[in-house]
C-alpha cells in the first residue's frame, strides 16, 4: 500500500524530544468526554494525564463534558416538570453538568500540586447565537485563558455551553463539547486538539463487523467528514467541519489506553495518500423509488418538495431515464421517516400520473472513502468486482470526489464490508 | 399582655382586599429553602403556590436554595478530589445546586401556564466581593428583573451565589439564600420578603422545650437578631441584619402549611410592644474564669488577646473587682473551643501571676428578649425571682438594651426556660 509511515507522528516521543531539546513550548486543547470523567477515580486519572503533559512544559487547556449519565438525569428531571421543557430553562439546567466536572478536575489538579482554574462557557466567554439547545459559537474571548496559561496554570473549560448576547445560557447540542474544544483550539491557535474518547482512534471500518479493522495513524478532514456522516460516530460532524474550516489539527485518542491515536489533518501534498482510508456503513437507510414519471422540467422538485416540506432529510438521490418520455427517480431517507415519506410519495405519484412507487426499508449503504481515489482510476471497478465476486447485488450507486456509496440488501452488510476491506488491503496498512 | 392585635396583618386576606379594590399591585420576594424544593413534587407545589400569588396580580420574584442534600453531596465529591478543596472551585461546584432548582421551577411554572424566567447569581447580576465560600453582596443590578416583571413574568433567582468584579463565581456561605432574598427585596424595593421554611413562624421559645410556646405574629428586627444570635435558627443572622439595614419587611412562613407566619418589622411607635417576646437559649457555651488577676490597666486585653489571636470567639464577658488589688475575669466561648481556650488561659495565668483558672463546660445560656424591656423596669427582677423560685443558681449575668442573659448549670436548661415562659405569660400572647 502507498500509505506512508514516514511522517507518522508518535505524540509522546515527539513531545519529549521537543522538550529535551528546548525547542518549543506547545499549546494543546484536551477534550475528555462523559465516560472519561464518569466518576471520581476517572476524573483523578484525567488529572494525572493532564499533569504529566503540563510537567513537560506544555500549555494545556482542558475541555470537559458532564459525567456520563448526568445530562440524561437532568433531562429526566426536566421532563417530570414539563412535558416539553422550555428550551431556555433546559439549557440553564443541563449546563450545570459540565460546571460540576470542571470544578472537580481543577480540585484534583490542585491536589496534585498543579495550578488550575475552571471556567464556564459564560466566563470564558464563549459567545453563541440564541438557538437554545443547539446554539452556534460566534466568538471566543481568549484573553483570560492566555493570561492564565502564561502564569503556568492549566485552564479547565466547561464544554457544550456558551452564552448569548443577552447573557442567556446556551448549549451546543449533544456532542457539543467536541465543538467547544475545536473552537477553543482555533481561537487559541493551539498546536493540536486532542479528543479523548473510549476508542483509541479512527479505524478502517467498524471492528465489530471486520475484526481485521486497523487503526489509522492519520486521516484527512474530508475523509473524516465522510466517515462521520456515514455513521462512524467517533467525532461529532460539526466539530470536524469546524476543525477543517479553522485548520485545527485534531487527534482522536483513548482516555484509558496509551497510544498516539489518529491525527486528522489536511491532506499533505508531500505524502502519497492511501487509495482508500476506510469503509463506512449506515444501517438506518430506506429506499423509495417512483417509476414512470413523465419526464418534464421541474419533476425532481415536484417529487422532493413535499418530502422536504415534511422535514424529512433525503440522503442519496439517483435519477435514470427509463424510456423516451418517462423517468425513474430513487432516493433514500432515514428509516424513522420511511412510512411518512412513502405515503407522501404515493400522493405525488397520483398527482404526477406516474406509474408506481416501490419502497424498501431493508437496505443498507456501504461506502469506501479516501482522498486517494481523486487521482487513481479503477477504484470503482475494484469495488464493484469485489461485491460481484460475493454475489452481492448493488441496488443503487452514488459517488462523490472522495467516496463511492452503494446500497445493498441489509443481509449482505457484513459480507460487503469484509469483502471491500480485503479488496483494498486495509488490514495491511502503512506497513505494506 | 400589652401585645396589640390591632395591626395584625393576615397576608392572604389583606392581599385579596387590595386586589379586589384595585388599590395596589405588590412586589414580593419569596424564598424557598432546600427542604421546600427537595424533590420533584415539592418543586411543583412551590410552583402552584407562586402561580396562585401571581394570579392575584402581584409581581413575584422567587429565590431558591439547592435541593436539600445536594450541596452536601457536591461538597462530598469535592472532598474526594482534594482534602481541602480550593475555595474558588468549591464555589463553581456548589453554585450548580441552585442553578438546577431555578431551571426546574421555571419549567414547572411554564407547565402551569405561568411565564417565568430563571437567573443565576451571575446573570442577575449579584456583585459580591471575592471572599469565596463567604462572599458579601456589594451591588445588585435590578434592570433585567424589573423588565421581566413588567412583562408579567415570574422571575426565579438562584440564591446563595454571586459573581465578583473579575467574573468569578462566589457563594455567600450556608444560609446565603436568605441573604440573596433580602438583598433582592431591598434592591427591588419589594413590599415584603417571604422566607418559606419548615417552621410556620418565630416562636416565643423552642416548642420542643416548652410545648406551650406560641407563634408570634410579629417581632422586631432587634428582637429577631437577638433570638437568632442566641440560637433560634429560623433565619440566618446576616439576612436579618441586612433586612434591618435596608428596611425590608421580612415574613417567616411555612412552605407546607397555610398561615401568615411571623412578620419581622421595625418597632412601630404607635403600638405598645410586649415586654418580652421570647426566650432563647444556647447549649453550646463553656465558661472560663481567671481569678486573682493583678488589677492593672490593660489586663482585659492581656487576657483576651491570646484568645482572639487563636481565632476563638468570645461571647459573654464579666469582670468583678474581687478585693483591693486583684480582679476576677469570666468569659464564655463555644464548647468546641473550650480546651484550646482553657490552655491558653492557663498560660496567661502564669504570665500575669494570677491566682488560678476555673473552667466549666456544662453550662448553658438562657436569655429573655424584648424591645419592651427598654421602657419597663422590673423585668430583671421578675426573671431572677422566677429562677430563684425553682432553685436555679445563676452563674453569670449579662445584659443588653433588649436582652438579659444568664448562665446556669446545663441540667437546669428546660426548667429555666419553662419557668421564664410562665413568668412572662408568653403562652397567652396578644389575646391577653
Amino acid at each position: 500500500m502507498v500509505y506512508q509511515k514516514a511522517k507518522t507522528f508518535y505524540h509522546s516521543e515527539f513531545e519529549e524530544t521537543l522538550h529535551t531539546t528546548g525547542l518549543k513550548m506547545a499549546l494543546y486543547v484536551y477534550k475528555f468526554g462523559g465516560t472519561s470523567v464518569g466518576n471520581v477515580e476517572r476524573i483523578k486519572a484525567v488529572a494525572e494525564k493532564v499533569k504529566k503533559a503540563h510537567d513537560l512544559g506544555d500549555q494545556i487547556v482542558v475541555v470537559l463534558s458532564a459525567m456520563s449519565g448526568e445530562t440524561n438525569r437532568l433531562i429526566g428531571l426536566a421532563k417530570q416538570m414539563q412535558v416539553h421543557p422550555t428550551e431556555r430553562e433546559l439549557d440553564v439546567l443541563i449546563s450545570t453538568g459540565e460546571q460540576v466536572t470542571v470544578a472537580l478536575l481543577s480540585m484534583a489538579l490542585h491536589e496534585l500540586g498543579c495550578e488550575a482554574c475552571s471556567y464556564t462557557g459564560s466566563q470564558v466567554k464563549i459567545l453563541t447565537d440564541s438557538s437554545y439547545t443547539k446554539a452556534r459559537i460566534r466568538k471566543i474571548d481568549d484573553d483570560r485563558i492566555h493570561a492564565d496559561l502564561n502564569t503556568g496554570k492549566v485552564v479547565v473549560v466547561a464544554g457544550f455551553q456558551g452564552i448569548d448576547e443577552q447573557g442567556n445560557i446556551t448549549t451546543l447540542g449533544r456532542g457539543g463539547s467536541d465543538t467547544t474544544a475545536v473552537a477553543l483550539a482555533a481561537a487559541l491557535k493551539a498546536d493540536e486538539c486532542h479528543i479523548y474518547t473510549d476508542v483509541d482512534g479512527v479505524y478502517t471500518t467498524d471492528p465489530r463487523v471486520e475484526p481485521k479493522a486497523r487503526r489509522l495513524d492519520r486521516i484527512t478532514f474530508e475523509e473524516m467528514l465522510e466517515m462521520a456522516s456515514l455513521g462512524s460516530k467517533v467525532l461529532q460532524i460539526r466539530s470536524v467541519e469546524f476543525a477543517g474550516k479553522y485548520n485545527v489539527a485534531l487527534r482522536v485518542l483513548s482516555s484509558f489506553k496509551e497510544g498516539c491515536g489518529t491525527l486528522i489533518t489536511y491532506e499533505e501534498s508531500q505524502m502519497e495518500s492511501a487509495l482508500i482510508s476506510g469503509i463506512a456503513f449506515n444501517r438506518d437507510e430506506a429506499k423509495l423509488t417512483i417509476t414512470g414519471v413523465p419526464d418534464l422540467p421541474g419533476v425532481a422538485f415536484k417529487i422532493l418538495g413535499p418530502i422536504a416540506d415534511a422535514n424529512i432529510e433525503v440522503d442519496m438521490i439517483v435519477q435514470n431515464i427509463a424510456d423516451d418520455a418517462t423517468t425513474d427517480f430513487t432516493f433514500t431517507v432515514h428509516r424513522n421517516d420511511y412510512q411518512r415519506a412513502k405515503s407522501l410519495l404515493e400522493q405525488t405519484c397520483a398527482t404526477l400520473g406516474a406509474r408506481k412507487v416501490t419502497a424498501d426499508d431493508s437496505i443498507v449503504k456501504v461506502s469506501i472513502v479516501g482522498v486517494g481515489m481523486r487521482s487513481h482510476a479503477g477504484i470503482a471497478s475494484t469495488m464493484f468486482q469485489a461485491l460481484a465476486a460475493e454475489g452481492i447485488n448493488i441496488r443503487m450507486i452514488a459517488t462523490s470526489e472522495i467516496k463511492i456509496s452503494v446500497v445493498v440488501d441489509e443481509k449482505y452488510l457484513e459480507l460487503a464490508v469484509r469483502a471491500l476491506h480485503a479488496a483494498f488491503k486495509l488490514e495491511q496498512g502503512s506497513e505494506d
